[in-house]
């Protein structure tokens, strides 16, 4: 694993666990933990469990013994990276967003094609597609559940930069990061309605804005849980997206992305709604999904609350009984155990690299929408 | 009162209502209702209490004994009859919206501004503003409450129209209502969020659209409850309308109107974030408020639901004890309450027809928008 | 109408709203209202519009032209008014608890009985059940849509009493409210969880305590909303009533009434679990029932929110189109119609005295199961 | 690890996770599993990562290399190992409820006392004080932010009984289970309303019932998950348990346990009511609390739904950024790192056996009231 931040606990905890909960057809080990600074990176080691270290990820591509890299590093560093591991055999789980930009996007996902001709795999990590509720969605929408897509609402709400005296985290600078609210949580958002709909967003119209424009320089800490130190540096990302889109078979969508949505924690909320029902996905409330079934009897319609901890649910049966709640990393773990199968079967894992690059697309349209005073903006 | 669909009921609601509860500095009463049709009216005006009917609006204006015009008709007639109303010196209650077009709404703005310097005055029926936990967010927030605003979420959400079968009604023909979700329920929306944040929207970027483009013809019935005859016409407005736009502080709001939303009835929703909190308001749950108090303690901070029925609560003191619910008519009541207490008093109610006007030209902004490829486009 | 305090503003409603929005075989008139004092009672009757008033009720049951006698005084008064105007030919709705003793109200179910045979009806006003949702629950229960009751949860939880220096109102007075918590909102409880269920209690363990036992005396005000004054009382009715019983068909149901639920405006709860299914009730959502079909497939269970605004729902299709919602006083309008369309068909309305009666025996077993040191106690 | 049912996966995830998310003063070793089977054991040592195993429980005692004892077996075998190991000079961690008997639990708490005096300390699996809303309800309650305890509510739902065709576990059998309802979920309501009031039960009224009686004897499984075979056997234990109780500072608690209640998986739901205000936590909703403060300006005060995911959250500073969930297993991580730091550090790790065995003694006082007609029972 290369990179060691909030991200790399996840991840760790999604290769410890799997095999415990899930019958595997292959172990993971945990073998090398790749990081710049050699002593946080042994601390990481240590604490998560990984065998060695090292502070070059060239070591990783080199060693034979090494057969998955998984990425998750600042975005700027995922192309380099991915597009050796591809090329040296090695298959490749990388968080989200693929990349900071269109252009590596699309060269990693070009690196991802090869390699699978080699039968050597890429995935993106947009873990939120395995949240069981949402899976569950997606079964419910694609099986026709719902009826056809009418409408979509997609948003997702934090409140983590709300107050003007958070520091400049790497992750407000467009270097670094590549885009801001849009694409750490908007991201999410677009893959996920993808996701729950099966259909793609086929042009968007948008407008970006970054509502507190200078901040504290950061004195240490990292990811947006730092702290603050004296002077002040510009955010060069946004904190609020907003953004309507449509599908391919028609409906429309709007969008929020937003950092400045003060109570909200972690709001990533998708609303389908099709001509004979809807779902309702609300990630403050994972164990549960909202479902309007518009062919019962009119006098029984409503949103029934589906608390999604049945053994008729997605991953839900290697678990615990029914009410017994999971939790955010229970995704890793659903991530890890289906990227290794795929492996071990030799089928394309999804979200793909494709399917990572079509989402930066759509990232990338938003943007020009915005740049280009709303206008509509077909996602090439 | 002209008219007589379901606003008819509502008004008379509000007018039979009001002394009931309220101290009024002078007592309505019901005495004209004017109708197109003599049985129907007749009808109407025996159910709902109100003296003598007409089939002719002019009658209302001409009669000395009248002081108040009640306008409910369909937007195509809002502009006739008040503009002769206020010029007769009658005041005026309009429905909204204001008119089918801007042009008639800036008219009636006219009229209005003429008439108030003779101390005859208009007022524009957006009465989710007088649901007491509307007015008492509008409190909060301008009250400083929740510090500056950073977001606007604002969505007017139905399923009136999800199902194919539902009939070509007025409210569907553009000669008639002018609008569709956008102006019907869209322009709840716009006006609300305005009225909360104490802030006018200064552009907007959008696209409307109609998903269901043939339906029945209408075989009796009106509004959206009729029966479906045979026979199939084109709808000629919108039945989804997404859109974007900065307030005049500089937040952005992002807002949707739609009646493809299966399975939500009359989900009016503001969500207003601010620098040191935020309210949250849904017309569906209309006694509760949602407030966050961004200056409490970290770990007991959380959206309260507030249930707005106390007796410090706007309205709600001349009502029932805490606890006690009020319904979608009690907005009515307190309309009929404001409006005749300004008039008594000889100060200006509101929302004015300018506030309707302003209203209307966001509408108007809307729709250039979407038709210019959703380009930013500012409000005249 | 006798009496005129909280519960004559919403009795008034009633009789004024039912027939602007319900087809009546007779209309209402409010002819006379009684009260003791004459500056007050004169006051009540030109606000909510009675044609003429008195300071004795015994005017009311002389006069012919009186046919109804509609009593809301407190409950040590019910018997004697509601005997009499029985015996001399007038229909009697009464306000609920039927009687401050099982004595007094056994005397007036005795009364009804007899007069019911002369074509003379009786009916004790617990308008909770006329509450569209509540209806709606008994609809869905005792049509078989959650199969055989299994268990009850049923609670009516206030916080008027929290705050130790809220008044000695009559209220807390045994002599003049013969109970608190339990008789005032406990009998809501009894009544509803009996209603829905379509099954009464046969026996019932208990506990009932009194929170704060002193008070200040009452200046001025009445009900719950006095203002304190100078002094000490002690309160005599309990704050806090507990109890278990058991259904005629076997379920066990628990019972919570308090007015010491700190942050409970007004939760009259109902669940009924059912071998099929469940519904839940609460008075504080009121214009919802929660509805959970067990007969669904597995996966896709859960609690539905039924918003109970369709035509199709009990009451409803004479107000307003879906989504838009009734509030408290709207029970007293349902409970108007029904009343004037039994009288009028000459059946006999429901709850009769008999079954307020019963909940009176219910409310008796409680009290004396709690001074039995909590043995069970058959309802006689 | 003795035993390894469902509660067997638990504490291995809480033994196996706690180092990597904590900084432990000892490192937990997961050295024997034992179970009565051979092949199931060694089935589970292999997928939960224990590194041998045994049939036999007193093969850990003798062992030296062993300090821990963590008891995850039936009830009825608790206190035979717990003592054993308690007198070998083990630490225990032993599943609730404690024992089967207060007898049994009698003596446990003995042994406890008597291991403590010798630095060996026992500790009993309460794991939902461990959530962290529920740890944060009681830092709440305890620090004086609702007041005085004037109202306690405490109730276990879940409907997994609710089918009659659900097999005859063991949990159904008194020889093994002790108690149904009361016992496997009564007594978690139990300990953790005391656990957050910081007040023990003084006595109880109640009444336990049985409403499915006969079931299908059980083909293959366990727990209550099994599933069914030919022939019917007799449920000996309750599956609806209601008692009212009174604390030790005078306020009375409703308490409901019961696996009939349909539609409700996992709802444990405390609500403790103050003079200053109240905390509602519900199980089903885990990472969040309700808190309502009184002290608030009357009308800002409501219901605040604190999402428990903040740094100042208990325990939650290790785990994830804010608004990130935590999930069932969570608690056992909790428990594991609590408990090794109370043994690396010398103190008593709570709860005890003699907290276990005062809730055991609560049990006991309910059922004795049960079979006593409801009559009001001290707690020995």
């Amino acid at each position: 694993m290369v990179g060691y931040g909030f991200m790399g606990a996840a991840h760790s905890q999604g290769w410890r666990v799997a095999p415990r909960f899930f019958d595997l057809p292959a172990q993971p080990e945990m073998s090398l933990l790749v990081g710049r600074r050699g002593g946080p990176v042994a601390d990481a080691a240590a604490k998560w469990g990984w065998a060695e270290t090292s502070t070059d990820w060239r070591e990783a591509i080199r060693r034979d013994d090494i057969d998955v890299i998984d990425i998750v590093t600042p975005g700027d560093s995922h192309a380099a990276i991915a597009i050796a591991a591809l090329e040296a055999g090695k298959h490749v789980l990388c968080e989200k967003p693929l990349a900071n930009t269109v252009d590596e996007a699309a060269a990693m996902a070009d690196a991802a094609a090869s390699a699978a001709a080699r039968g050597v795999y890429a995935m993106v990590g947009f873990t939120y597609r395995r949240v069981p509720a949402a899976t569950y969605a997606r079964e419910l929408v694609t099986g026709g559940a719902i009826g056809e897509v009418r409408q979509v609402r997609a948003e997702y709400l934090q409140d983590w930069l709300v107050d003007e005296n958070a520091p400049l985290a790497w992750r407000l600078q467009k270097e670094h990061a590549g885009s801001g609210a849009l694409g750490d949580i908007g991201a999410h958002a677009i893959d996920l309605s993808q996701f729950i709909t099966g259909q793609r967003l086929t042009g968007v119209s948008g407008i970006i804005d970054t509502v507190v424009k200078e901040r504290p320089l950061l004195a240490e800490g990292s990811g947006l849980s730092g702290t603050a130190g004296t002077g002040f540096g510009t955010v060069t990302v946004d904190d609020v997206a907003l953004f309507n889109g449509r599908f391919e078979d028609g409906a429309l969508g709007s969008f929020v992305a937003s950092r400045m949505s003060t109570g909200r924690k972690n709001a990533l909320r998708i609303e389908v709604s099709g001509s004979r029902g809807a779902i309702a996905f609300d990630l403050e409330d994972m164990n549960a999904l909202g479902f309007y079934d518009g062919t019962a009897p009119v006098d029984r319609q409503g949103f029934a609350k589906i608390i999604v901890t049945e053994a008729e649910h997605p991953y839900v049966a290697s678990w615990w009984p029914a009410g017994h709640m999971l939790g955010y990393e229970h995704g890793f773990v659903h991530q890890a155990k289906d990227f290794i199968e795929a492996i071990a079967t030799g089928t394309q894992p999804r979200p793909s690299f494709a399917d990572g690059y079509q989402v930066q697309r759509v990232l990338g349209a938003v943007e020009q929408s915005s740049g280009a005073n709303g206008v509509w903006t077909d996602i090439a």
